[in-house]
């Protein structure tokens, strides 16, 4: 941001008007609609979660799936999957519905990666994949991430060799919220999935604002070795369900889906059909997102703190202070941050919220930072 | 059943008398309370499910925790290990709750039996254990029910050698539906448990009858190396949430959990937590299973078909017929029966169900042996 906005924002604006806004932002009819929780003693901005869900019409959904809800879930996941196909434009046998994303991640890593095959891994990142696959024997080769807190993809795609097996993207990256350029991003897809698996996990997708950016699933359509994540826990807040789906070629898929253990539950899956039709959430979702981006800029503007762009529901900031301390501090006002994200230990991953849960987090730092 | 009740049966009730009790089982207050699911064009009994799940009570919690579903479930998920503990009398380490048993039986499987462990199990029994197992480099020992269609203790007591990492035992088993003899289980899993951790999975322990018949976790509170598995699937009519937990000493706990992928549900654990309080719903779910089951032995003995006495919501019959042969004959019935247990090609595995789909059932039956 530069310089200019932020004295103007804290010559104009000041600490009360930082808080004046944000509750207003809702409508009577938004409120009534998507139902904001209570605020709680201590509000979560820690786990990128999304408050305002399940939309109305999903928890309906949830409802009439009572019905069904004593019966394995099988068919239904079947059922699922065939939509979820049409979506992608894949084979119903490239759809493997999984126990929130995390199972289809860690199950990925045992498959390919266990007993001494190597994954490469920006770093910081979400960790699923190659934490379980370390504990099963993989080695993990760490890129980190460049001086933008992006993806390196020259570095990484260097480091592939014969004993790669995976090559893992968290794109856009939890947690330092980039985005790799989409021309790029295709380019490293094409030619490095000649020699090794490329798992795209696109957990937060759905909150880049370019409408053409690309979902690698056109690379799974061309019978690439390429793997796709896909969640229901970010924008269509339904973290607590569990439930994501990988895509993939069939014959990777079917690799995959025998090593299932859990997969996902008929009352998530009654929930995420019904998500799927729910544009009228998915755009509240969004503006939400990006109007609780829009506060936590400005209050990070307004104390001069760096921060990295995001193109998620969290933000990546320079809190100058050891994470660890922070945390402490922010829990004092009520406030769960993100966990340290090394080796970035004086940087913070703040979750967007609801406005009141932003404003509890914008008055913390005002306190602790100009108090 | 003694020869001359089967006369007796065959000549003063006869098909009409069999169709003519069931639907009257249930009180209209019953009805109003338990809401039975309208009945499918194909009724499930193939699956051993309680279709009277979940229980209104449990509706509501469910409806209560929506309000969490946008959250990730960790902390619910220590809040009802909590509750399980005080339950069974163990620390809260050494609860692990995992998405369905399913998840449990998998991943113990793979935790310590992987890359040439073996695993000593009855057959026929539930493979989810062994089958993963297999898939990660297990050995498994086959060892065949008795004639009696159950455990041979002494048989699986002689295999067990310095390979052996898992002893299963499904108890009361499926398919099979028999029960070791108390004291017999509780002297092999103390002496067996000191050469190999003993696996009790009780996922149907609440249908027996007997009310002094020991869990396992006394053994685990002991400090022995045996896991029992819990699920809340049958007698809770939870299936289709994915919800159990395994009991195991903290330091065979803390092996399995890091292993674990998915978990539950923060809608499963709401609906779990008011499961272990809704005490009329349990009895009257062990009430209908034992009503229908009464149903079912007195079609077999009116057919003069063979069946094993069943501690379960399912009867193993011995159909005459090939089970794939008569699985197609059923269905088209309206009804689905259980899948084939080799090496029992003419046994017939059929879960209890509603007094309406056991009436489907039964006219099946008629219709196919009689007919």
């Amino acid at each position: 941001m530069a310089q200019s906005r932020r004295q103007w924002l804290r010559s104009s604006i000041g600490m009360s008007g930082l808080l004046l806004t944000p509750s207003s932002l809702l409508t009577l009819e938004e409120k009534e609609r998507f139902i904001p929780r209570p605020l709680d003693e201590i509000v979560r901005l820690s786990s990128n979660e999304n408050p305002y869900g399940p939309s109305k019409k999903v928890q309906e959904a949830v409802i009439q799936a009572f019905d069904h809800a004593c019966r394995y879930p099988y068919d239904y996941s079947d059922a699922l999957a065939e939509k979820l196909a049409l979506k992608h434009g894949v084979a119903p046998e490239s759809i493997i519905i999984t126990g929130g994303s995390t199972e289809g991640l860690k199950l990925t890593g045992l498959t390919f990666a266990h007993d001494g095959g190597e994954i490469i891994s920006a770093a910081p990142t979400f960790l699923a994949m190659m934490d379980y696959a370390k504990q099963w024997g993989a080695t993990i080769q760490w890129v980190p991430v460049n001086a933008s807190k992006g993806y390196d993809l020259e570095e990484v795609e260097k480091r592939v060799n014969a004993s790669t097996k995976l090559v893992f993207l968290c794109n856009p990256n939890n947690p330092t919220g980039t985005l790799i350029e989409k021309q790029k991003l295709v380019d490293f897809c094409e030619t490095v999935s000649q020699k090794a698996i490329v798992f795209s996990d696109e957990a937060y997708y759905d909150f880049i604002e370019d409408a053409d950016y690309p979902s690698m699933d056109q690379l799974v359509r061309e019978g690439k070795d390429v793997i796709v994540s896909k969640t229901f826990s970010k924008v269509y807040g339904l973290a607590g369900t569990r439930i994501g789906y990988l895509i993939a070629k069939p014959s990777i898929a079917a690799m995959i889906r025998k090593n299932l253990v859990a997969m996902s539950n008929v009352l998530a899956i009654a929930a995420a059909e019904e998500a799927l039709k729910d544009d009228e959430f998915y755009a509240f979702s969004l503006k939400k997102t990006k109007e609780a981006k829009n506060k936590i800029y400005e209050v990070l503007d307004y104390l001069d703190l760096d921060y990295v762009p995001s193109h998620t529901n969290f933000v990546f900031f320079h809190s100058l202070r050891d994470i660890r301390e922070l945390g402490e501090q922010m829990l004092a006002e009520g406030v769960r941050i993100g966990r340290p994200f090394p080796p970035f230990y004086d940087w913070c991953r703040i979750s967007t919220g609801t406005d009141e849960e932003i404003d509890r987090f914008v008055q913390g730092m005002l306190k602790l930072y100009r108090g």
